[in-house]
């Protein structure tokens, strides 16, 4: 940040009074600007058939990884909830009708400012597509998944635990760090 | 927003090409400024002694809620994983060391767009003591508990599902929403 946002006049970085953290604040209307993680919002898409679960992946068709395969994912909006954030970046990037589950993963990112979110999802139909960020929309079993094009470590990870549960017939919740 | 926080000119509302929200756009320089929910982390620090658990609560020295009770939490900054934030404000707000447990409960708040995480979190000993945001700060057996002057509504829910797990000797990871 160059420029007050609220008045357009030039801002300064210092710690303000009774903070401990350096802050971009206008010496010319008095606001200080506050920048803080994001959440990124994402399912893990399932379609169980014949005893066999295979999960939804999306190819990315935009930085950053393009081309790389990923879970249903992006950035939280204001006025959403998780779940809605969540079904609607489905929607969005996989064209996918999904009935959302629990919450399975919780990631923190702390070198991006980011924490990645992704609910357990049950695929209702097969009517899925590729949205504008996607270039190819698919299901994949746990043997043929493309685990060295994976887009995200976040998603690496929750797509493993995701099998350890499935192994083991119990899904639980899993809270870790990238660093 | 009014002034492009890049170049200080006006920006304008509108939906860029390809997004399906309005975004405040910067036509001098091309920034489009996109904000999104934050996140609240917080712990619920327990002391239990004899068979009986208490809670430790802040009793707020700020707006909004001055003078009402809350769990230790505010909001994470960017560099911190969810879980050193939650520690962080523990520490800042009641001056308490804890030993961080499972993450406890995720509740979407949408109309203020914000999303709050609390852990479970064991006191270590009972040196708290007020940070400057706290008037003072407690240990409440559940029958003791200011029901009626807790400050924020998730955090009401978050002590009601501890409470009951408790009850019950399981906890669980509980998300929902705010409506």
């Amino acid at each position: 940040m160059k420029f007050c946002s609220n008045c357009g006049e030039p801002v300064v970085r210092r710690v303000p009074p009774g903070d401990s953290l350096p802050r971009d604040i206008c010496d010319a209307c008095g606001s200080i600007h506050y920048v803080n993680p994001k959440l990124v919002l994402g399912t893990i898409p399932v379609w169980e058939e014949g005893g066999q679960a295979r999960l939804l992946l999306c190819r990315r068709a935009i930085e950053p990884r393009y081309g790389y395969w990923t879970l249903p994912a992006g950035f939280m909006e204001n006025g959403e909830s998780t779940g809605e954030a969540a079904a609607r970046e489905t929607l969005e990037e996989a064209g996918a009708n999904i009935e959302l589950e629990s919450v399975f993963s919780m990631i923190s990112v702390p070198y991006v400012n980011q924490v990645h979110v992704f609910y357990r999802a049950r695929l209702l139909d097969l009517e899925f597509k590729p949205g504008v960020e996607s270039l190819e929309v698919a299901l994949f079993e746990e043997s043929k998944l493309p685990w060295k094009d994976i887009a995200f470590r976040t998603v690496g990870v929750t797509l493993k635990h995701w099998f350890a549960d499935h192994a083991r017939g119990a899904f639980g919740f899993h809270a870790e760090d990238i660093k």
